[in-house]
């Protein structure tokens, strides 16, 4: 039995408010549950020195959580001066995800940051970043290509994450904190719209894991986009 | 002519929606207009070294900015290593200003710690923190007393502030971003519930001012406040 | 009764030492009783990124402390590895207070930075600063303008800043250590030599204050000024 | 065909040279090929904060690359002062896999360090420090059994690591460098002796992949990771 | 001709004037001609964790230089956020060269902390500090016998430097800013004032040097210090 | 008795094992005794911004330490954030050693970084640096001449490096970590093949010395830098 009462294939009620700020080329509120992370989409017309002159865009992701988004006060990674390992770890897959759907050469010479900055947490938070991110780059692709400045569209496909375990022994999708916490295994999958893998980050908590039971999460994962999916086309009116 | 259509007295729109998430013992999203400051306030049942064994409680604050809050992505002061000289100044405010209504000995050996984080800026980020950290103190507070933890209430008066200032000429009522980018000289007032000042910060921007003008902002503060104290109460049940 | 003996109204004794240091373009000493502070001018023929291209100048100012300056050692902020809220706050005050009296354009595409380090604290430690880096500047412009580098002098006023506070009760002018520690509220105000204010800084510590006790101080700050005023005419021969 | 002539599922040579250094508790150094590592287990008899008082020990690891361990020298990250992400990320995996095979009840209330400094990097460098790290643990931790510190092992496993990729349309075994930097897509994968898995991160560089790739990969993996456990047993001589 | 018109074994005029501010428990602002530094002592009763339970005391040392202090001012290490290599080596001389002639057990648990700030720099500035840093801790260690705090005084010898250096092929003595940048090899001998050495440090700037070199530049040192010594007998009335 | 039975001018064996590592223009692990480092020299066809437009090369080294090559672990810089103190002393040492033979205007505008990372630690780190980067830029430079970039040979000269220490009263050479803690005075010696002085550092540690007793240093320091010498001169077939 889950903490939550779902069942082991049931999401949380995803809801995704788009347009959440005025400043932001794009931006949305995404929660999972009672995960809401606020995700905006910042243009800049000049890509990082490392792209320069290739003729490509660039796609980079920051992610942050506030202070008190959990249970228990963290501190503030400004504060301390640094951002923790974790911290970094989730922003450049959320980079990652987020490129693994774009056509950089058909963005031109731009960068969109993409900011996912964490309000409340309860579980997945990278995994609704990744989600919600897609829904402001989406946005704010849509008024480079409403502006002209756009003529083709460089985003190929929609892309989306869940986070699935195994939880006293039963595979289970998209975990809250409760379970998270109490994973014995817990795996993140990217997927895309037309159905491929992105990304797949499986990690052995408590106990190591075997090929069943991965293919098992993966097959929940895919349950799980599909509704993110949905949710994303929603937003965006695709 | 103010560039809001506002007269010179009046506010922007003033909004606190208290309990705005979950896990923080006091919280509020409050707004001035554009600008969106969540706020909230965490309890730690132990006081920093500097206080320690000396029967009093403590106070402090935290503020930040989401890098996209404003017109142009600022960098995250997480990913720089560290704060500006700006934040910490803001931050050290706030918590002077809320320190100036508790009674620190009545609130006993433990800190609270507002965290006040700008999701939209449109100026005036300062004086909406600490007008919605009240909100949340005094709900985290009130937690404490409903659970017997606290008998007497350590708040002694509410306590608001409203950025003033001369705008071509005109002394104005809280500034929002075209004005307070464009204005010859602003002031910030703390005031108290009881019409007392917790603090005055009133600065030349472009052209000194002298002590009438300097009385005329308080004056409009003093409207402002009391517009603020309403709202405060309004959201407090008090 | 102040500590010090010293009437409400009665300033510290002020000296100011110009040209204390040979490698700066203006240099001073400067002391209220024993607080002292080294204030030097250093000319660039360049101006900070943001400032390009305009056809201005600017003004900055950096605060330190010697580690000793105070009645226990405080630790070195370089071997800290980063500047309290404090120091920058006060360095921020300093250069904003200079630039008040200044015309950015007459000045033309040069940075002028105004070092003020403290050997030694007894309060009042931020308005001596503003007081004697206004020495400095006048120095260094003035040898600006004595080498044709500068047809017009860019300085239009004095500026010079003193702290008062309400101490047992009365408003008392130039605090020193010992009624700046137990002061009920306190006040820092940069005045100009023809009488406008620059910035206005009051602060409730453990009481709030009202407008009339405002004012009263804002009274005692123009006395205090006009003595520090003629501390800096004649310091400079003007 | 592969740049270095290899067959798809054909890995580098591999050599682990144990007590490669005196001090260590355990050591070895490792090549896969031209990559060299240099790992390092250190115990020490305290754990972490966050660990005391748990009876529990804890493993964990840090990672460094020599800045001309590379083609082109990579700036220092002491000098730099800070690890970069991917440092940060590598290292909190070869704490994680090593932590899947120890029983850290059985450890004892001590921590075991395990430092992979990588000398000459040819692609691969994090699964050849998870495949050292293993041999230098069993090394210091038969020390602890020979010494009568430790009754029973705590090591329930071994633990080695491989990447495979997706090179010009091929699933590979084994990457180097050239592969490495030209794969359509790359996993790493964290297997234990007993067959199961620890880890599991499958990315997308160029292309997404699908789950029958992703499981080719797989297999590929468990021929590498048998090869690196007979390895690991000679150098250990179990 | 050296650049100031002194003979080769001509020091600058050294002066030293005790007490220099009021908070330190010593202090004196010593002169090697325009090189002008302040050295401040300052007694806690308690040591350095390194140092703990072993009955003994600690001197230790920082160094500072004003930004202004030389010719074009230099960034402020507290903004940079690190102190320098030079500063660090510095400091590290200098604390070795005032332990060198302090008996530690004698001083008892107690740690001393020399601070060596630079006001205006003309050469020499590492060995203004050590001949005035043993004056602020002599000051100092007067006060703890005056108060009855120490019974024997762990002083057991003056400790005094001076730089020397090879200037167009001449050995010369105590080297100001136009000799130290172009001296073909330089110097720094720490001595006791009972004709020992504490510290030598001798390096070839633009030529290697011989032997014989090394020992004439030694010998311009003692003279150099037999100077100073007196100096520093003259400051502290001995 | 030395700790290792040696005599007192007995150095330790000296092996120097070239190219060590492929992707650096030359490298070397240099091992005195139980003290191993490896050097790489990197070339590249810039220099830093403070030689920029001289017509002339640069030479600098970085320094660093494996966290366990020492009897305990030690805490990795990287990880702190910070180089100590000890390390810019270390590789400010080195740069300056290796630029005292070469002639920097005959190796172009290039830089050559020299970075010495010990792998194993037993006293005498900074000297076995110093005297394997001279191996590590000889083979660098021969290739550059092979290839025609360089026409005359930049390096004017042998430099090598031994410390040598008065221990329980008698001088002897080349410390090993035992003695190098226990030795009442220190001294390191950097010297040219032609017999010069680059540099020398004699400290007292426990008890200053005298003139005849650093004389004496140096003499055996002649000693151990001419086995060195003629190891280097093996290793690079010269």
């Amino acid at each position: 039995m889950r903490p939550s009462g779902r069942t082991p294939d049931q999401m949380r009620g995803i809801t995704i408010e788009p347009e959440f700020t005025r400043h932001a080329e794009g931006s949305c509120l995404v929660s999972f549950g009672d995960t809401r992370v606020l995700c905006t989409a910042s243009i800049e017309e000049k890509v990082p020195p490392f792209m320069r002159g290739k003729g490509e865009g660039w796609i980079t992701a920051e992610y942050g959580m506030l202070p008190r988004a959990t249970h228990t006060r963290g501190s503030r990674e400004a504060a301390k001066g640094k951002q923790s390992g974790r911290t970094q770890e989730i922003q450049r897959l959320i980079g990652r995800s987020l490129r693994s759907v774009v056509d950089l050469k058909a963005l031109g010479e731009r960068q969109i940051t993409l900011d996912c900055d964490v309000i409340q947490a309860d579980g997945g938070t990278r995994t609704a970043s990744i989600s919600g991110a897609w829904v402001a780059l989406r946005i704010a692709v849509d008024k480079l290509m409403a502006s002209g400045a756009l003529k083709a569209d460089p985003i190929v496909a929609q892309v989306a994450a869940v986070s699935c375990g195994i939880y006293q022994g039963t595979p289970v999708l998209d975990l809250d904190y409760p379970e998270d916490s109490a994973a014995e295994a817990d795996a993140n999958f990217v997927l895309t719209g037309d159905g491929k893998l992105a990304e797949v980050q499986a990690t052995a908590e408590g106990a190591t894991f075997d090929e069943e039971e991965l293919l098992r999460l993966l097959r929940l994962a895919r349950i799980g986009c599909g509704e993110i999916f949905a949710a994303q086309r929603k937003a965006t009116g695709r």
